[in-house]
């Protein structure tokens, strides 16, 4: 299933998504799930699947204000440096434990939304990752049993500005000006990948492909992952963490490509789908 | 005016302090304002201030459980090597803009409550800090207007997990660990502490004086810091700032210090109060 936060008249709502149809989840569970965060943590993710159906799909998708898959997450974990050839590029060193940073709801935008280059800097770059959402919460879970607490997947465009990120030992300003992360454009739910399923992670700036990797790639798996950030903080229904770009970054190329308004951009996940965004000047 | 968020029978609520008893504001306010957050951000603390006085304080400050002075901030931004003494212990260097990280509220406890040493580290510090409660949210809000843009300050004991914060280049995981920051005890509001005010900021560990600063030796003032975070981030009603912490940190004594099971640590500001927290092994 593709599940999807969106406004339509004005009115906050989730649904999901089949061809150019939404049905309305929201209509259905009414107070019992009031967004996508409260169905996940509802655990109604089956319940949503049965009553959901191609024939509820009545809700045009053109129609609707796709949001950030989830608007409200409680906490936003980024892990970094998570991808040997991102290492490499940045000078940084593969560490035992995985490198993680917070965002901020604010800082992010939905599938179709433009990405906001601010007025304070022009040094704005693109980073591909694949988004996990958390279902059932807990703390300390085990890497074995990792994949029980996903939710779904979604593509992650973790805007970054660059020369704010690096003016302090801590990348905490450069990664949450508001409106720089993309994030969508639907969660596909964990039923539908399979465990460990090996995925395709794409970037491309106006159609031209600037990074591609592989999840079995990664430096800290995604259960190992999960397994590091609970063992310090429950995770909770809703929580998102981004687990990590490849190398290819705007910023560590000859010359550094920096993302500028009327740009493109976009993240393809071969079992997700693409997220895409133009780019405008505040 | 002293508020506090608190559990009594059961039940969130706020309210204010008038000695040893405390007036519920929840119970004034009702839907309009459910918490103490939702209370600043409609802008409801001069009627609060009319509503509570000393004749509405009918429930012991003894019978109720205090919460994190905002249980449920929206953000938790904290100002790293803000103090020049701090900055030198830990061999770091002055930057233009301040060090930021965040923190998430399951990182907070309340005054009275016990900081946790957690099983993965004994490595637990304490670093005695101002926090700040926005009121009036706003984006590239001006250091002229930015004193305008607090509802009111608390202590903070940004309790941090040492070989975790340091393992990686980014200090997230060793800053969040579950119940590890205290704050506390209540939120004394602006018109009670006059703006630039010199606050004088003590750290006692089992009685002892470990940090002592006062907050014209900040690096990066108040109004500074709030132009810089909103420079990149909208502050909203209720979000936090922790302002950073002097010299003594435990880590950077000869030998360490590390707080352990049963220890009592005390964050006090002549203005606002004082934060007491025991420790407790998990």
């Amino acid at each position: 299933m593709k599940l999807i936060s969106y406004q339509y008249n004005g009115i906050d709502s989730y649904g999901a998504v089949f061809g150019d149809r939404v049905a309305d989840l929201r209509e259905v569970f009414g107070a019992r799930a009031p967004d996508l965060k409260a169905l996940i943590a509802a655990d109604l993710l089956s319940e949503a699947a049965a009553a959901a159906g191609k024939a509820a799909a009545t809700l045009p998708l053109a129609e609707v204000r796709l949001l950030p898959v989830i608007p409200n997450p409680g906490k936003i974990v980024c892990v970094g440096l998570n991808y040997g050839d991102h290492v490499r590029e940045t000078g940084c060193e593969i560490t035992e434990k995985p490198t993680l940073f917070l965002r901020v709801a604010e800082s992010q935008v939905a599938h179709g939304d433009a990405i906001v280059m601010p007025l304070e800097s022009s040094k704005l770059d693109y980073e591909g990752e694949i988004a996990i959402v958390i279902g059932q919460g807990g703390r300390r879970i085990a890497e074995a049993d990792a994949w029980n607490h996903i939710a779904g997947y979604a593509c992650y465009n973790d805007g970054s500005i660059r020369d704010w990120q690096t003016a302090t030992p801590q990348w905490t300003a450069g990664k949450n000006f508001w409106r720089t992360g993309g994030f969508g454009p639907w969660m596909v739910t964990r039923d539908e990948i399979a465990d460990d399923q090996v995925m395709t992670l794409v970037t491309r700036l106006n159609g031209q492909e600037m990074q591609r990797t592989t999840t079995d790639k990664l430096i800290h798996s995604i259960p190992r992952q999960i397994a590091h950030i609970s063992a310090f903080m429950p995770l909770a229904a809703g929580d998102v963490i981004v687990t990590g770009t490849p190398g290819g970054v705007g910023a560590k190329r000859t010359p550094p490509v920096w993302m500028k308004p009327g740009d493109v951009v976009e993240i393809e996940v071969d079992a997700i789908g693409i997220l895409r965004n133009t780019v405008r000047a505040e």
